[in-house]
């Protein structure tokens, strides 16, 4: 038995996220359905996050447990839609799991900033019109960084987290004409985190939130974020081991 | 009665081309069915250039009479698919003419070299998995530069073109990891001539012919070019007035 490391891109807007469910057409599910043609049997991918409908990857990592050898990036993507990619794929050891290893995730989120979203843009990134504070934005998300319970930033998923404590390390933002690309690195994100997080931030930028709703929501005093940036925008870029 | 010049961008993976023909389907149909819509009647939208099937445009350059006022950036892109956008509108002299008054065009072509096409450029960028001699297809390129009769470069559309003599001003490469960036500026292309330069610079750069092939197809002595690049990677950038 040789345990696989997999990295992994997709371009999520065909895909109904990543975790296999009954009607197939998730990333895992295609995976796992070209493992099984390779195999010729039943393996099961275990990826390091899961990832909405439509979300983006450019650098999921997942593992897998096989008995043959081949040259297994060629013959994945062979047997995989053009839109997921097989970018490497290594031997790992046999303790690696692609989840519970990981120490850390970077995402980004793309957001244009312009009157006309380009049609090279389309379910690649959030399209907003109106005029966005970049100093705000930036102010609100250094408010991000660090240690603290970021249970008003998480959407419910079955069962609620037991611990929502979280340590984000940064959150950059980068501006170039249009394009503004939010960077967002740490230990762990709860569900819909980055996306509720990007909306916090979008709504301080626009005026429409004072910067310190963030250390409020973050303090436990203003309920449950509920504006989720869409899931166009949102990039699994790296998972950190 | 007034013109209306417009810059058009489009991400054509969707479309049958540019020109309008019977089943519809194409940019210019879609335009005009935009145009019909806000004008009760029909508009013809005369374009600079006609862009093949899969073909993209980031500055395609149009001109329509209309005999309305409005706002027609957001009336147009309110009736146009996502992947087609109206950049900017403005009003046109009466002798303006996309097609006749157009000075030159530059295109771009776009490669991704290397062994896995990004599933963010699928449909974007012509994938090449082996080696590209850069340096020799740099020489290649300077050698279409000047004017030259490009009778070799031009594929049949119909009848044939009386004059194929154009003047390429300038045929640049631009490498930057895995992509690599062709443009060609020109005062004018023949039907799929970016195609056949951009194949017969690939055939150099792969060691697939010398680069003075360019120079014998240029002087006739090599017949007709045959090898055209894929419409993924090919671009419209700017219409030069």
């Amino acid at each position: 038995m040789t345990r696989l490391r997999l990295l992994i891109a997709y371009e999520g807007g065909g895909f109904k996220g990543w975790q296999s469910q009954a009607g197939g057409g998730t990333v895992q599910d295609h995976l796992e359905a070209a493992f099984a043609t390779l195999c010729g049997k039943r393996v099961v991918v275990h990826g390091a996050g899961r990832t909405d409908s439509g979300v983006h990857a450019l650098g999921q990592c997942a593992h897998v447990d096989v008995e043959r050898e081949m040259d297994w990036i060629t013959a994945l993507n062979g047997n995989l839609p053009r839109a997921i990619r097989v970018l490497r794929c290594t031997r790992a050891r046999a303790d690696f799991h692609a989840r519970f290893s990981a120490k850390g995730k970077i995402y980004t989120y793309r957001i244009w900033n312009g009157p006309i979203l380009s049609p090279f843009e389309l379910g690649r990134a959030w399209h907003l019109a109106g005029p966005l504070n970049i100093e705000l934005m930036r102010s609100a998300a250094r408010a991000l960084e660090g240690t603290h319970d970021f249970q008003a930033f998480a959407a419910n998923r079955g069962k609620p987290e037991k611990n929502t404590t979280r340590t984000i390390a940064s959150v950059s933002l980068h501006k170039k004409g249009p394009l503004i690309t939010l960077r967002f690195q740490g230990n762990g994100f709860l569900y819909k985190m980055v996306r509720l997080m990007t909306g916090a931030l979008v709504k301080t930028a626009q005026g429409r939130a004072p910067v310190d709703s963030i250390a409020t929501y973050l303090a436990g005093s203003a309920g449950k974020c509920s504006f989720a940036a869409p899931a166009d925008g949102l990039y699994l870029s790296r998972v950190l081991y």
